[in-house]
């Protein structure tokens, strides 16, 4: 176990160190966290390249056992993981215990995937001896793990993004080691939760270097892990300049690889005018509640809202700052983000074009703080100030009064999204529908007479989309198709039935669901 | 017609022009083409942009008539084809006559593909109103065209990485206007594809812009059409300095993209004791007729072949040698190619580590020729000497002499390659299954005692592999998967069904197989 602590130890030695700080006062917490150094992002990409060799040969079922065993100790271990996480975050342990079920459920989920084994994708083509003008090869293709992954963990989800998060989780279950880099906002939170999934690995004779963390505020160390030859893939949740930086890192190396990162979205919701009609004060009720959940720190949070431009839409964008402003403040997850938010948001509140509705109201002097704050602007001012069109990461929202026949236009100029909403009722109907035409070009996700916020962790869930909400659109960080970032095909030619990976025998021993010369099947053949 | 021609016009105005070169010769052909522009280039992005709207909405069965109408141009044109090709490539009538086989059977395998309708992942996850502790929304997730594509093509391949090859027809399936740079050695070829597809485009009403055609020497206009903010993707097959720049424009643009690029690769073949001991004279017949394939020009040509270092091994380099200078000399694709060709293996025959067994032979003096070559080094050597670890791109290939006990190795620090081949008979069993074993993280695809050139076009194939084979390792170019490429997930949550995409209504209208909560099935419900 020496190896896998080295690089959480809260003693320090001649390190540099640091603590985190509780949100809701400003004060540091002890204890303090080693930083981690060069030469332990180096130390942990080569320990992650030798459990490479064992843990991608290790079979599915003895990983998934691995993964449960991980969220049992994280359960077991939940109070002390959730007053950590309250008070490294300030998000409330409701709010963190709730999220630690989320990490366990998702933990759970892929360890039942990859027990369930379709998801190598087997295929098999049979050979042809007597096809013209050349005999056909028997070719059989399957999916195996990558490689060493880096994680790079966000600040606003301590857990279900965190060390033993869902891409942590699915790197794991594909069968790659994981190098952590932890969030500075909460080091006590991650340390506990790699304890969990350490204890999990050492229990069961996972290999050493099966994962590590490190513990850095310095941008140097995230920076050097994804330089280091070993690591294979990133995921990356976080700012959209973290993220880019990271990208631009990964696409110079020598070997290039890839980076999955969601970098946030303005989550445009667009209200039809039936709908508006027809239930305003709940629209307004449901809107504002997902404005300031988190103190608005989801990447989800609806932050332009389209709204007729009638008496309709003002009264509703008034019902909306109303119920905003009504909301006490709430504690924002760290100095950096609370002073971004002050500044951005007074420029934008201050520019000619925008009217401010709510905030921002009182906070405590202490700590990090934000009330919720509404600001509007019609469609034309809004196309105008690029501001407008800047993602303000907190409890804040735009208004944008827009004919609602002008909506699909506006829609297919916005930037890609995580998601996009509609509210629609009755008339609304083919309005809608040629607005979710557009906004299929532009989101990952499309919300019908809801809210964006709170990602179902489901088969079907696509937390992705267009640049610069993700660096690929084609992958999902959330939900069982999130371990495909982790997966490359191989493909079997002519190799011997004792020579073929299980999932590849004429046998089909595992029993797992194959496609077979064009058919998806669970028998040994396609019929 | 006049927008879709302009590209592809042989009268010239004050236009740049060049003309292709018969490589037997080295006599310029008629006519010539006008090289592309800045302008041009704006042009083509800006009407595939357009075309997009209109083609990605178009049902996949209407997508398919168009790929199945210009497979039967292709056909119907193929003696002006095979003719064309021959003379701007020196391949053979033979050989293109059946590269058009394959090169229509992969554009109706695409239709096939689409028709069927499952290729769009449809996967529906359905809600629970009653789950806690938050209700479970219904989420469908569903595959839609990226956008635009950029389909750079290399000169080995003139139809079925041509302009209506495996790149174009995989992302005109999908859903995505393609930009096609073709390639400088054949425009004559490049041009009678693209009106094949044109014309099976217009006669159904297909949008304009949905394929150009850029003729162009220069590298500006790839790079040009790369950097153009409607591309969402590029394919791209050819060299690893070609490739590289490519991908290095695409991560530094504002919205980086995917670049899908094939850049050739090493090929290792491993023979074990006892399959030399068996079949030595065999394996040299088809090693040799693999390494002159087409002069040498495959991406997939074995360019290492390691033999064990004893008597056998040694006579074994002699008699494949002696195979590989018997044949004639074949013409290669271009001066280019020529001329690094013959630069690089004079150099590296020369090394004092390395011993020349074959070539190079006599050549025809006029025209681009060249003849087979083999050369052998002992494995201490080969690790020693980075020329040796470099591709050839011709005919040549490197024969080492190793024990069989340290291939599996060697092979592990063998840089990423699109196959990797194993000779083995009865006592090779145990060292084959070490090898294969290290050899899945080197390669793509693992052919067992054949040859690694001749691409199956199947289901199953995976043509790919780790970089620098491939820039990304999780993508295939041939093959129905090859369409994964241009499409992106999009989730609807809670969306009715009058709105839904057919592909994920509950009444399941086009039969498509889904994953409905967890089960795979052609049903309307889960069960």
């Amino acid at each position: 176990m020496s190896n896998r602590q080295s690089n959480r130890q809260s003693a320090i030695g001649n390190r540099q160190s640091f603590r985190a700080v509780n949100p809701r006062t400003g004060e540091a917490l002890e204890p303090a966290f080693a930083e981690a150094t060069l030469e332990d992002v180096g130390r942990a990409a080569a320990a992650a390249a030798s459990a490479f060799r064992v843990w991608s040969r290790t079979a599915p079922d003895a990983r998934a056992r691995v993964l449960r065993a991980a969220a049992e100790n994280l359960e077991a271990d939940r109070e002390r993981i959730v007053a950590t996480a309250d008070l490294e975050s300030g998000l409330g342990t409701a709010r963190l215990s709730g999220e630690l079920d989320r990490t366990t459920g998702q933990i759970r989920m892929f360890a039942a995937l990859i027990e369930e084994g379709s998801f190598v994708d087997a295929t098999i083509s049979h050979g042809d001896p007597d096809a013209r003008p050349l005999p056909r090869p028997d070719v059989r293709r399957l999916r195996v793990p990558l490689g060493p992954v880096a994680v790079v963990t966000p600040s606003n989800f301590p857990l279900a993004f965190g060390a033993a998060g869902g891409d942590t989780a699915s790197a794991l279950a594909a069968g790659c080691p994981v190098v952590v880099k932890g969030h500075a906002s909460h080091p006590g939170t991650s340390a506990l939760c790699a304890a969990a999934l350490d204890a999990a690995a050492a229990e069961s004779g996972a290999p050493e270097g099966l994962l590590s963390l490190l513990q850095a505020r310095a941008t140097e160390i995230p920076a050097a892990l994804v330089r280091a030859p070993e690591v294979q893939a990133v995921a990356f949740t976080g700012s959209r300049g973290g993220g880019r930086a990271l990208l631009d890192i990964a696409a110079a190396r020598p070997q290039p690889i890839p980076v999955y990162a969601e970098m946030g979205s303005l989550n445009p919701l667009f209200i039809g005018p039936s709908a508006l009609a027809a239930r305003a004060d709940a629209i307004a009720d449901g809107l504002a509640a997902s404005i300031v959940l988190g103190t608005g720190q989801f990447c989800t949070k609806p932050g332009l809202v389209f709204v007729p431009d009638d008496h309709r839409g003002v009264a509703f964008a008034g019902a909306l700052a109303a119920r905003v402003a009504a909301r006490e403040a709430g504690p924002l997850l760290n100095a950096g983000i609370a002073g971004h938010l002050a500044g951005q948001a007074a420029r934008t509140a201050a520019l000619p074009a925008v009217q401010a509705l709510a905030g921002p109201g009182e906070t405590p002097s202490a700590g990090y703080w934000a009330s919720g704050m509404i600001v509007s602007a019609t469609v034309d001012e809004f196309l105008g100030t690029p501001a407008l069109q800047e993602e303000h990461f907190g409890p804040f929202a735009v208004v944008i009064r827009c004919p609602p026949g002008r909506m699909p236009q506006v829609a297919a100029t916005l930037e890609g999204s995580l998601t996009a909403t509609v509210h629609a009722e009755g008339e609304d109907l083919s309005w809608a529908a040629a607005l979710e035409d557009v906004l299929r070009d532009r989101a990952g996700r499309l919300v019908w007479n809801g809210y964006p916020t709170g990602v179902a962790v489901v088969d079907a869930m696509h937390h992705g989309g267009p640049y610069p909400a993700c660096s690929s659109p084609l992958f999902t960080s959330v939900g069982t198709a999130a371990i495909a970032r982790f997966l490359r095909p191989v493909a079997y030619q002519n190799v011997p039935e004792a020579l073929l990976p299980e999932a590849l025998r004429e046998s089909n021993p595992l029993r797992i669901l194959r496609r077979i010369d064009g058919r998806v099947t669970r028998a040994p053949h396609a019929d």
